[in-house]
């Protein structure tokens, strides 16, 4: 089992939640491509928790160290690996987890994966403090995208059961994508917003916590760009997606919605627009057809279950005793990850598509 | 761009739709174990079109030819090569559609990626047909883990606006796995199929086509199967599903709906059972915890956009003169391909789970 | 263990010596290359046992089917299938290898890896035989390749104790190389040819075998191809050429000899040539430095052990009984193997450096 | 191209000469495995330059840091991440190596590789130096290994023109590999050392260097691991080996010897031992038969070319004026590396086995 992806871009995050430090290797980058920090900051800071009484207390600085494959601001084509020193963590907080495993969390079957011996303190390796690095990785890749004419964004579709509006997949203005991936909480919707930090904040008063749905485009891919069968973009995209911890949906296009149309509904009509070009007048595909894209932007949406720490008591077991016992996680918890995980999205996003696009 | 998949157990796929042969090869099965025959041409059977009038009238034999890796009727360890050979295809078909691209088929983006020289015949490589040889390779994969006790059966939960039931995903008896992984149009409801069947003639006498999801469960696999990140079983299993023509969402457990409960209620409390066993009273995780089987079910779904060929005057472009045009495919097709895409979604959940388990 | 090998080219070999059919699949050639089947079928023959009385006497057509990936001559981009059907086999000959295992060959190591489900008929999967589909793999790259301006071509460097001449390093002509490629028993030096035919009969007529050693070059390839570590031009082509059945060594430029040079002898000083271009006056490096082209001809030599099939009476063991025994192996064997493996050598650079070319 | 390697044992190695710090991660290693860092530091300390007026000045800690993967001694099962901190580098010794490439290093191929975008201080990511983490990485996997049973060592074959003993490939005894494996200049042959000290000194004095070979034995690997063609101990062997800088030739067993042998003599007849084992009377084989282990000492060597660093004058390019040159290279250098790499090839050989034995 492999903590590594990839093909032409090959990437190995490493790290436990409460270890020295956390960070990601990126081996295959084009070199020459400078690599513009504050932008990267941008993203971690999208993706740091303690912004705002909507997300869990820990502060991380959280500010990437370059150890190689950079300089003079720019990639070298050698391996970049940027690590994040931990430094706030309490451990103490942690002390019982291999023995009361968290329902919810990894605890339990990472136990019997590693006969016990994993690092259990904050989720170890599982935490969901890895997708800092995801983070950073994503942040460099989008650099080198953008600069082929490919940009990235999304936005928090829902929120429990509150919407935010959709795209309109056929026509994503780039000024749309630029707003939506440079801000901490980005919808489509006035308003949205709003509702959405209400039943947060009732999730968090309750103890309880709530998940949401992350929807994302990507627009300048241009046709052409991935394959058949496994090698298509809709399995590079959700092999890296899946990888997020709790994320437990993928669809691209019309997604499951699809599996109610009609083909004559659901079937993308080609024309020719007034500057010559080939498009789709829908767009339920997604952009995508046969793993390869249309050239229409590539629209998919990313389910996040609601966080599995809360501060209400849970049934659990005690793997020690083999009795069953209750569990009380206290202190401050998450109580929704989701505006935190479009930075995430984004930088799987990159990552997957840089590789097909090299 | 691959059709290659895999790490310990590396698969290949190939062929043409009107190519001589398509078929596959198996790389990394453990010697030794026998393969019933019987079993597999069953799984074929599930999987060939022509069964009745819901499907497409193309009858092919689909009788495999194993080439290599057999000996006794069992692998000997070395890569086992299964070929398919072609034989009632009639490419006067389709012989525009490098000119005239199909709404919905994958004849235009390809069309660019390979400049223009890829096989366009039944859709040529990203034919619905190369999923024969992934379907051979499943039934090769799920023989060797059912003797290691790991099952799997799927049924079709929708198709357009009918729903069956779904699986009480804490408890699915063996025999209902069974039952389902042996017919050709399983569903859980009594009278389901024959409201599907009835929705399909309905979109065939219309020259439509209609979709549906699949939903898959796998029982009997052990606790601490899977890893992280990347090498989780969604990221693996997804990888693998996504690479199915026409397949547009995949979601685990309570997958989207998920993204609307509150933790309190999607956290699957552990108890211990009678028996000494730890498992949980709900299993909203579909069986997965960062990656990791928890023992309980595996459950997850793939949704399947309606089938793109369909009887209608659809809106599309000449690719010569660059001018809009009408087209038309004449001939019966094939309404829907959902029921044929079950054994599809299993074979793919075999290969994958066999990968990890070994 | 795997005998799939690559990163943008993935190669897959399957079959046994006396299965149905062996063959290959090559998945990641890019579309629209035509190839030259009479030059696939001459590389064929070069390696086709029985041509003359240094090799074995069975005549294999070894006449390829291509199964997919071809349409009107040229690559569809598609997965690329081809199968050779095994047709002439006498598996009698091969009793009881699985009990009293041949000195030199695989038979015992495969007995313990596979548990005795191996197909030892004729080695099996590890029998010389596999190297046909690997070389019409490589006549398929090489037209790749040398559609780029890049030749590959070997000869015979020594038999036994007999030598070739060998290249001169600086300089390669065209010519040379085009010849080379193109016979049975390539060398440089004339009498050569005899000289070793007399020590492969004379081996022959004493029921023994002889070894040898392939030289090989590539030139047109242009500086910068390949990368550090295990990325290198060195490790992806030994992993290729350790592939080979019986090859036991490697070296590339000075090789083993360099151990042996002093520094101010074996680096290569740079000039500025007539034409403005940057060469090396000398070329120990082999045209590889830091795993990266020069842009001098790559040279590299692989050494072949003697034949294991031999037809004097060996000291083995029975398997069955745990005691010591006699091994004779009857009828007639192949002497020498080494001029039929130049063409192999050439196909396995073909592939290993259309990968990294890409 | 990559710096990436491995199937079940994933490594990624980073860093520059110069740049912050230089590391390794490596993913899939078995949870709960205890690690002495006294063990690790030897390995270490037998790599490091400085020991003695045979070695480069520059004195490096090379003490790694281990950020993750590790806990309470033992590995968790995640990623395991160390990094070596460089600090005492004088980047200004190598200001115009981008301008004026040094003969036998990397500088003008990854010029041309990486477009001038590399970090050429210290030959960057193509510096021995990264050796380090790779033997880091070793150190590691060799103690999971010895804990099975398999040990590794191995000795300096030949300094220039002096020879030390060769293995005897039938019988070697575990004390032997446990004392070559824990000095510092480990030879065979009592008076070898001081010979080839000698030798080297000439080369430092005349400001030259000198090139060698190392011999490498397993012991203890069990008959039955690998497999054909690219999957055997061969190909993985020579993919890592030839990933170390300087590494021009790689043979196994009798290798190219083997080339000038009869099949009669190269042959390694069977026997049953008295206490029922089966063993090769002898072992040209080098106790790998088909790719798989025959259970004898698995026997290679592995050529190095002399340092390229030399401090003599030397013909080179500018590559900003397209003139000829003299290239000058001032301070004290290292005038044979070949010591130092056999902690780094018995490294290489624990990764590789370790890959294949999990």
């Amino acid at each position: 089992m492999s903590s590594t992806w990839g093909n032409k871009i090959k990437i190995s995050i490493f790290g436990e939640s409460h270890g020295k430090a956390i960070g990601v290797v990126l081996d295959g980058l084009p070199a020459g491509e400078p690599i513009d920090f504050d932008a990267v900051a941008l993203q971690m800071a999208r993706r740091a928790p303690g912004r705002d009484r909507s997300s869990t207390p820990r502060r991380e600085a959280d500010l990437p160290t370059v150890l190689s494959g950079m300089l003079n601001g720019k990639t070298t084509g050698a391996p970049l690996c940027a690590i994040i020193e931990n430094t706030s963590t309490k451990s103490g907080d942690y002390g019982n987890l291999d023995i009361v495993p968290r329902p919810g969390h990894s605890d339990y079957p990472a136990f019997v994966r590693y006969e016990g011996y994993n690092d259990v303190r904050g989720g170890g390796h599982f935490s969901g403090r890895l997708t800092a690095p995801l983070v950073f990785a994503g942040a460099v890749c989008r650099q080198i995208l953008e600069r082929r004419g490919i940009l990235i964004g999304a936005h928090v579709a829902s929120i429990s059961t509150v919407q935010d509006d959709a795209f309109d997949p056929v026509q994503i203005p780039e000024e749309l994508i630029r707003r939506l991936s440079s801000v901490y909480f980005p919808v489509l919707r006035a308003g949205a917003e709003a509702e959405m930090r209400q039943v947060i904040e009732q999730a968090r008063l309750a103890l309880d916590s709530v998940g949401g749905v992350v929807e994302c485009a990507v627009i300048g891919l241009p046709a052409g760009i991935g394959g058949p069968l496994f090698g298509g973009i809709e399995p590079m995209l959700a092999s890296m997606l899946f990888g997020i911890p709790a994320c437990k949906g993928v669809e691209f296009g019309a997604g499951f919605g699809a599996a109610q149309l009609h083909g004559s509904e659901n079937n993308d009509p080609y024309e020719i627009t007034e500057y010559g070009e080939i498009h789709t007048k829908t767009n339920h595909a997604g952009g995508i057809l046969g793993g390869i894209s249309t050239g229409m932007p590539v629209v998919f949406r990313a389910a996040f279950k609601p966080t599995s720490s809360i501060g209400r008591e849970q049934d659990s077991v005690n793997l020690q005793t083999g009795k069953n016992t209750k569990l009380n996680v206290h202190g401050r918890h998450d109580p929704c990850i989701v505006p935190r995980a479009v930075p995430v999205v984004e930088a799987a996003a990159a990552i997957a598509l840089l590789d097909m696009v090299l």
